[in-house]
């Protein structure tokens, strides 16, 4: 039996590299080769178990990677060797939740998030795909994996904060926290014609990023009070739209705090333990304040939408992919990527590449990958 | 100078009949002259302090009666003499927040909410009416002042707890507290066509009501549990729109737990302190669930649109005004309806009639009112 | 092999019944035996060639009937013998339509629409039921098949005329022509709070069946002008919302010119030819006028949505549903419903029942169907 | 009694230069002095006599200036000597359109265009502005008059025109003529975020203007088929949404038919006569088409967040101000803005500058205007 190699969590705490049994599609489902995936922050609290996951389960939910075999009923619309990304999140498009709105909860409550969540996932030499024929989506001609690596998590969630908040032109939006996702966020908040963009975050070189992403202020909340600058900036009112992008009780409530009476906080950070909303932060109850939670959207309509504003050069998220490691060193990678060290923001992990310890990780070098672009 | 009886708020636990000037209205304003009132659950909060309001003001905010005086720029389009109400919630139409979608926050956080709130209300022989002409909305033919009792406050903040949601045909909806404002939530899961509507209370006596209303099931919570009811009519998944109109830390939990993921928590209550959302609730922050909170909309159009579905008879308001008083027996009145004792759902209060006791209390007997109808 | 009866359509003017294969279900496809199924205006226009399908077709768009065989993957959530409407639209959920929010256009313009129109239709014993995951939907116990008969097709189109103008609380609204997909129309303005519901026909017993289901006021055209009635109502201004439901020019035009500044035209007719939009009509392009087009949503939680109404009581839709024939006498049918003689409006076919000539069609004998309720 | 300068249309093919009254301010009311207007292609019409508007009316809708005088009632908000755009469209804030969601229908059908149409315009040295509370909006610091001619009306409604078809990020948006409201247009399917942007148009000059604007596929029409593009575009399917921005029939169909099933037209167009949709671009009134028709949207609070895009440098509108002519000197520049020679865009009129022919018209020198920046 072909076998491949598999990041598997043992345990809080403990990852391994595995060899286990190459997956084989069934009808409906395929399997991609990785080529590139990623560590979410999410990955990192599972790794710490403060996020439950089976035991034994192969991690990674960024898949960007070569279709290696199909199931039936797919020959149709796809080909071996296509390259892909798969979204995050893989709803089936026919389930209650499915036909009624909801894709992301797929089959129940988180239900969508399968990868390295409910099933295997990307941090392997290969993917087995569910409901491939609503997931699989092709790479447009000329991008690389760098290119496309955010597209099936990070870009997608980020944008949806500030899509399902409804923020209109002109409005006045602030994200708090710009690590990827949050990034994304104030890129989503650019992408839509926000008129006052404030980025919030404690590290200056992501306030610099938040910069060329679109903010028009940053707040580095060491030096400054988030709320004295935005209440500064929208006539004492507030913004329309606050998003949370950290997951944290504190920065929701600071978020909470900075929209007007009659706008949104939209939150799209992984929340363990209880949310408090305080009496003032809520106008009573009466303020006409609303709270979203909003999990990544997937499917592969989301990510062709994604993929054509990557193509068209109206995004680029490369700056974003700081870090390259072989999946073999994948602890050094998580060591990196959790403590924030060296300006890391996403790492990318090559399943085919042999260790380079961490001169690999330094050198952004793109070009040790033979599949991408 | 002209004067006018009227109930003055005078600090927690306090309220006293004064003798008080009599409005003169300024360029848009009017001055109606009260024939009947009302008492809302936050009035009773007010009184007893736990919502603060000015020493010294006027309470009340459900008014209806007739234009008595009428200032420079609305002759032509109102008539002194005409039978009017004014909606509890008085927007400008001019604002920041009128011009932005959030009428109700007109000037500021709660700010479209003026009557015995920010200004002098309803409790009195006259009212001065700010806005005029945004507000002031003439009563159609043939319709008693019971009949339109509800329509300032209480119908259109429960209508509204189901419109903000976005309930569609079809939907399952869950309404929390069977009170004057809960039921027109259970009316407006109607109205909009639920498939589904479960009423949840602890008295008997509304949950009756509640059927009359439009629920399709009641669950009294002292011999059920409500979540248990609830997953068992929705396959386990919980109803698409629940609507808290209590107002309470409990309630508000048990309802967010109630909602589906991807479904919509609908706030309706005023808030002391904080709400907490504990994690199972809110699906880890990422189970696309949504907390909305409405103030009731204001504006003439508003009551318009309300008022026509009460003349084509869609809507019978009339038996929740259980119980009459004099406005002079207002202390009788707020015992009562802070009991909930008797049935009480809500008091009507008449200026111009003069002291009866408990009689008119216990009469129903809208006859005596000569301005009604 | 096994056979069946099937009414096939061979050109302009002339279908017959034939014996035609029994179906077998596919991989995801069921076969259902047609216990009840009708006409639609849409089947008549077919018949005489003015809307093209290809000749050798079985027609019939409305099923109601039995699972009679599942094909694999279908076992877990349908069970052989349980009773199903099928939706007259049967999306796929998957393909670029279904993941962009038009699943009715399926696979291209107006491909949702399969039955009768690309594939063989609900007119035969037996129907072969194409994604059928997404599309058979148990009917809850206690309803008959006349009681359920106009939800896969008459009952989602009224009403999603409706639904997409985004009608409001308090709307006004007219419907112009009370066939059965105009009144569901109506029934979904008085569904949705419409506060005034002009309904306009030219027979008197369509606009007596118009104020059962709810309009407050009706215009027989043939008496009165119904833009004289309708500004006469409105101020002058016209309704927020018209709805077009018969697909002729001159019906359009009236309508688009019923509907105020800033209100919506939503059509539902299927047209011929082509539309004309009069300078006046559209406020000069300026106008903030919208016109819909809506072809019927179908997909089994659509059907689950309309059928929790029904079950709930807050529909009849029993009263549209006036004569009752065998299979076998479709051209009586055909004759009767074309005409709207008898005050016909909608026929039940039954291909279980043998032909009882008129005796049946005039008899609405329910009871003579042995699989109905 | 003082007097101006005033650009009169006397009839069609006549305009006159008249000393009028200058105005004075009722409650409510302002008086603006204009430093720059411009011409629209609806000027044009109404010269020319194809759009009727009363004799004698000073023309022109895009105003940007110095409030020169006020009355009652605007002190708290506003200041003589403060630059203010004054929207095209002016909304009262308080009549039934402005309080049920159609403001730029104001009092009636195209009601909230006022100046140039039914009141007296912008084509003068002083400017009446009706509701001024609603629609004065002062000019952020460092904006010159050139930065925010096109505030007013143009890109407004170009925006409007995106807005109103809900594009969603990553949709395929074309925009049928790039005149300046279609430049708009395509300026907003980018701030929208938008995945495919194609420009349509038979002049080269302005398909360069659209890739600067954002378009990602430019057509002209002399040398391509727009629907041949793209078809190819999208496989087979048509556009998300089509901008109609021209206002004539040839370009409507062509955009209608551009329109994938389940997408939406957009027009923009100010139209004569009648508007044609045939058969075959409307899927036989059953392919979830929606055509729209938008008022370009008014207000100060519309204009405050135009204004702001334009301060935070989002938007750079100059290079559309491609002439600049004395306000005396208006004939001229109705000429060449008709005749769109010498790549003319937008024409910048000045009251307060004298003539100076050809030369001012050729030099955008807006350091001749002394009161912008």
């Amino acid at each position: 039996m072909a076998t491949m190699k598999a990041v598997v969590f043992r345990g809080p705490g403990e990852v391994a590299i595995e060899e286990r049994p190459r997956p084989t599609p069934g009808p409906g489902e395929a399997v991609v080769r990785i080529t590139t995936t990623s560590i979410c922050t999410t990955d990192v609290r599972i790794v710490r178990g403060e996020y439950r996951v089976p035991r034994g389960l192969v991690l990674g939910h960024e898949p960007v990677g070569i279709i290696d075999e199909l199931g039936a009923g797919l020959h149709d619309d796809f080909t071996v060797g296509q390259r892909v990304v798969v979204p995050a999140i893989t709803p089936c498009g026919q389930c209650y939740y499915c036909l009624n709105g909801s894709p992301a909860q797929c089959g129940g409550t988180t239900g969508g998030w399968r990868f390295g969540h409910t099933i295997d996932g990307a941090w392997a030499e290969y993917l087995l795909v569910p409901h491939a024929a609503v997931n699989l989506t092709p790479i447009p001609d000329g991008l690389s994996d760098d290119e496309v690596l955010l597209v099936p998590h990070i870009l997608s969630a980020g944008l949806a904060g500030i899509e399902a908040a409804g923020v209109r032109i002109g409005d006045a939006v602030a994200v708090f926290a710009q690590g990827p996702t949050g990034l994304c966020a104030t890129l989503g908040a650019s992408l839509r014609g926000a008129g006052l963009i404030v980025a919030v975050d404690g590290l200056p070189e992501r306030l610099l990023l938040a910069r060329r992403f679109g903010a028009t202020t940053t707040v580095n909340f060491h030096e400054q009070d988030p709320l004295v600058v935005i209440r500064g900036l929208t006539g004492g009112r507030g913004v329309d739209v606050a998003v949370e992008a950290l997951g944290e009780q504190r920065s929701f409530e600071t978020a909470l705090g900075a929209v007007r009476a009659g706008g949104t906080l939209s939150s799209l950070g992984v929340y363990a333990g209880q949310l408090v909303a305080p009496y003032g932060t809520l106008g009573s109850g009466i303020g006409d304040k609303r709270i979203l939670t909003t999990l990544c959207p997937g499917g592969r309509e989301r990510m062709r939408r994604l993929l054509a504003l990557v193509a068209s050069r109206r995004l680029d998220l490369t700056p974003l992919v700081t870090h390259h490691f072989a999946l073999d060193d994948i602890r050094d990678a998580l060591e990196l990527f959790g403590s924030r060290r060296d300006g890391v923001m996403k790492v990318a992990l090559h399943p085919a590449v042999r260790s380079h310890d961490r001169l690999l990780g330094e050198s952004r070098a793109a070009a040790l990958v033979d599949d991408g672009a």
